[in-house]
């Protein structure tokens, strides 16, 4: 089969520059997509952290201007890994310039900042996608395979959590490389746009729509020391988040975020409860699945633990062997994968800006809700 | 050493009759009581069933009205193991006769229905506990000794939930023997009485007092047929509860108490994450406590599995040998043997019927909070 | 229904008499037998030690003479939870004097001994059972149901492992009270007999006979104290044993019991792979069983954790709700129950001796094989 | 840095050639050798195969003969990843063109097999290794830390485990691609030589030399369809096999291997227990090392449960970020990372062909010992 090439920009190098551009060079390998990926450009605001990058990744060439990335005209794709304070002003240039937009999620640092992205590719029809990387975690797509299915019946509830502890140390200072999700002005929150963003993003795609919240927000420790400024600042996100909420569908959720989670490095979970059976997983150890089917025999039911790694299993076919299990980084591979062979089949890889869209007005409503002591309607619209 | 009797009148002979007389039975026998439990008298409505438990669990005689049995001179505890519409005038009668009372939890159905015993017990200075026996789990009482000891410094979070699955069925009818549970009017409640105030109360002793809540409730099935009416009625109980909380020590919690969680039969579980360490606990591998400790040495941290089985371990030197696990009924056992020590030595066993009370003021506070939809600060005071 | 009197006199106030008589006094409470066990009489050397015990579980009388309880006329069952070296004597003059006879485990210190036992209690024509207790764990007879049912197919293998730690201090004693384990003369061996008994029991109850082992065993400490004789001894136990053995359906096996497994205080655990599923248990958390059904649907397979606490498990209906566990001590009143209901229905109860002289002979076996170093075939017969 | 180039010449495009292939590609992003490897040819028989893998996997060139490729001269590294039978030939020749030479294990179908390719190697002074690439999983490589730092103390026990079950189906034939494993004219042995030899080969390296072995193999299946002799032939391999072994340290091990154990995919499990402590790990949850240490305090010990994820474990500050797990292939990437700084330092990698030379020692010797059922002392020399 002849392969067409796509030509990706790399905005930003740092943690997420890495995953995004191993996904880029190992998709080729492992997946058949009709696209040749090229590494073209990888841009940096420091020339030297750029060119050591892409020397490490090998991409072609360097910009340190996201805009004369932006306006080469050898360029197809461009790539947003940069602090969300920045990922508006890019996305919308590059869709003015016509080039297809994957974007590091959250998509923008409030909905209105995310509506007017969603705006932009959609004015300018351009494939556009967001790196909402959990989904293609092989067991969150078998959940979802066997939600679909309805093999779960009516849903009752819904539960996630996403805990850290990272920041438990009043020592640790704020803004700077690698600290910017501890400024509010960079990240637009703390726990509820950077970890809880996730919960939500698989609970609506898992659950349908949530039609509103309670919530209430927390910041332990309410100064540090930021190291662009050069002194104490006040902390101004939110260190934990948790809200109730109800979905459209009448289930009813419990969501939590946090990194004051002593013991916990990444521990998103997630379950769900309906009349036949339930489903549950957890990040730490990402290639399980847990299920309970209540139709099997009465005596030996119980809660199934499948080693999600047959080659019948959510992209394994690709991999190695049952029992084998892959990593962290894959998933980003296989949403690339999945954008791939949209662009192939006109198959808008989901989630689109639009739909990530959604994510946006229920951190927003979270934050409104924390904020006012009250329930909060979960805006309904798009851009 | 010269033994008292302490002769024991118990009213009500379901479940909890079963539980709290297995615990008059065994303590004698693996503790060193300063008391010879008697069982005296058990009463039931029915004179057969009340003659059949007699017969099994080896009382002397029987009752059918329980305002003999507290007019009998030859009782010094009444035990209350009715449904919750009962509790109240039970417990005010034994304590204005002077007898020690224990009462199963909940204390009362309300708030105030509880002040009033906690009145009546405190006017007549009788000794009195409530059943809230997951408290005296070995490995709950080890999470309360590192608790006391300061181990986990500040805390930031606590998480509880206790999940069922028993009444998913829409065919399951309400009302009657065994299913009182699912009629306001003899519970009080659903979940929140029955399965949250196990975790408010585990979590208040563990963690101090609740300040405020926010809260959601659901009944998920409508009408049930009602056995004792005879007919279709509707469900006035909350199915599934949860709440939001924040605790005088600043920590956020997170509640969640269901019948609808397909898959769990008594799924309660607790954890706690501090400054320095974290704990966590499941009854459903109820020997096991799980703890983080921060000071580990980095690269060997890990959340440790104590299988709080060895004779240094609370309560376990009464048992068998380290390995051997004990189960669900002990923890009757020994809040028996507590009260029996309290006797001797003056200190009150916890919960007192006071202590008590403060549960009950959160779950109102709840109740009310799902009512209103808005924040509900939990009523500070006593009876 | 009028129920018979079975008047029961126990030699030996150890742990064992406590399990036994917890057994005897709990299985009137909790299931309905044909039988009221009376504790008539409790015998130990020291007649203070037997005082004690006596007032502690409720025994009518005490005697310091083993003969003088054989020889009473009011005694219907000789329980002996004596050290390994008496229960052969005891056990034969208890069958001479027509007394039904349960023993603890091992039946004797060898084949041989266990052999005059088993010759003596036909003979007498008297019930007779060995405490193999963990047959009677919930979760174990589960097992054993499924098997039952061939829901396995052709099994390939099984494996068991008992792995304690007690004994890795060079400084603790030999002999005396609770240290006679380790002492050959008393014990017979030393993990082989105490241990793996347990491990084999199960096995060929589970899996069927034992054709030949290959054995190796260890003793790692060479000399200890002796508390009786005063003075440092060599140690004549096995610390370790371990084997490798063909079943007569087949199916390989390994065994292996150690008292040198640091972090394991009883784990007891087996596994049984067949064509068509394999199944999975262990001690420490006893009220669980592992399944694995290859028929399930291929991308939902997965082990099982199965919570064998419903009403429909095995002796499960006779205790509390879904969801709460029992404990060790249970497996006990299990083994009374049945050997009540065996009295009642003809049904001798497994295991009579006849049936724990097969133990026997096979650890016979290991001990040989490990002695020669060569593979040994199982003795096939009996008394 | 400037950085040397090293071209790579593969044999063999099967599972194995697509691991090293993955490793090649990603050692240089993601670790900071001195070397750039050239993927320079890859060698298959067939040539549409080789074609086929080459555009995957981006090497410049193919080969039909791997003589041909051993001939060139613009080769530094022949890798072998071909069936066992192939292994010896291939890597004498190219160590006699003076390669490098890179093998998957086992290194040859016997210990005399491999005894002439350590010669080779080493008469050619050219460096060698074999992807035993268990060693290089974080968790075992901790374990390999922890023991070197006596964290255990004495030991005295080592277990290790590899159950599979892919080959119960008696419809699966042998031989030919992907089933050359049931074919012992190309494989060598069955499990032992598979699987087994990935725990010996552990085992060793963490507790040393073994001494002797008594073992027991079997076949389940005796006859199975021969996809290239095209009809029923007798199966000649080792379905199973276990063995006991003493270490020269004075600890006892077992050890087994099978494909028939239902419900495991690729579950090698490894325990060691010491005076001080124990260590336990398996590859279904391979992130994951469990540790016991004894000198823990009393009260709160138990198996932490290492989540092997943080920058300060081996390997993981290459990757992500704490919490975030890799998997399988990384194995292969840390060991052409070692190997590649080897050559820098001049470190020979382990293991080389003379360390790998042990374990086919030892699994000739477990072949052995089942075959003449006795106990046989592992060879001790090399070549």
């Amino acid at each position: 089969m002849a392969r067409k090439t796509l030509n990706v920009g790399l905005v930003g190098c740092g943690f997420m520059g890495r995953t995004h551009s191993n996904a880029f060079r190992q998709v080729r390998t492992f997946f058949d997509p009709g696209y040749d990926l090229v590494l073209k450009a990888v841009c940096a605001r420091s020339g030297d952290a750029a060119r050591s990058f892409a020397e490490t990744w090998g991409y072609e060439s360097v910009e340190t201007d996201w805009k004369a990335l932006v306006a080469r005209p050898d360029i197809d794709l461009i790539d947003i890994a940069t602090p969300n304070s920045t990922h508006a002003e890019i996305a919308i240039a590059a869709a003015k310039a016509g080039k297809m937009v994957a974007c590091e999620k959250p998509l923008g640092r409030s909905a209105a900042e995310s509506a007017a992205m969603v705006e932009a590719v959609e004015a300018a029809g351009v494939p556009n996608m967001v790196w909402y990387n959990y989904r293609r975690v092989p067991a969150v797509m078998l959940a979802k395979q066997l939600v679909e299915e309805g093999r779960l019946g009516r849903i009752f509830h819904y539960r996630a959590k996403f805990l850290q502890d990272w920041t438990i140390s009043a020592d640790l200072p704020q803004g700077g490389a690698g600290l910017w999700r501890l400024d509010a002005a960079v990240a637009g929150s703390g726990v509820t746009g950077d970890l809880l963003a996730h919960c939500i993003d698989t609970a609506m795609w898992l659950n349908g729509g949530i039609r509103e919240v309670s919530a209430m927000t927390e910041t332990f420790i309410r100064e540090r020391h930021h190291t662009v400024i050069g002194q104490v600042q006040p902390v101004t996100i939110d260190d934990a988040s948790a809200f109730l909420a109800r979905f459209d569908n009448g289930s009813l959720a419990t969501f939590e975020a946090t990194r004051y989670a002593r013991g916990h490095k990444a521990l998103y979970t997630l379950e769900i409860n309906g009349e036949h059976g339930s489903i549950a997983w957890d990040l730490h150890d990402l290639h399980r699945l847990e299920i309970f089917d209540h139709r099997d025999p009465g005596i030996t039911r119980g809660w199934r633990s499948i080693h999600v790694t047959d080659s019948d299993h959510p992209y394994m076919g690709r991999w190695w062997v049952p029992g084998l299990q892959i990593g962290y980084e894959h998933s980003f591979i296989h949403q690339m994968a999945d954008f791939l062979e949209g662009l192939e089949t006109g198959v808008t890889t989901i989630p689109s800006f639009r739909e990530a869209l959604r994510t946006d007005h229920v951190t927003d409503a979270v934050l409104r809700s924390a904020r006012d002591r009250q329930w909060v309607k979960v805006a309904a619209g798009g851009a």
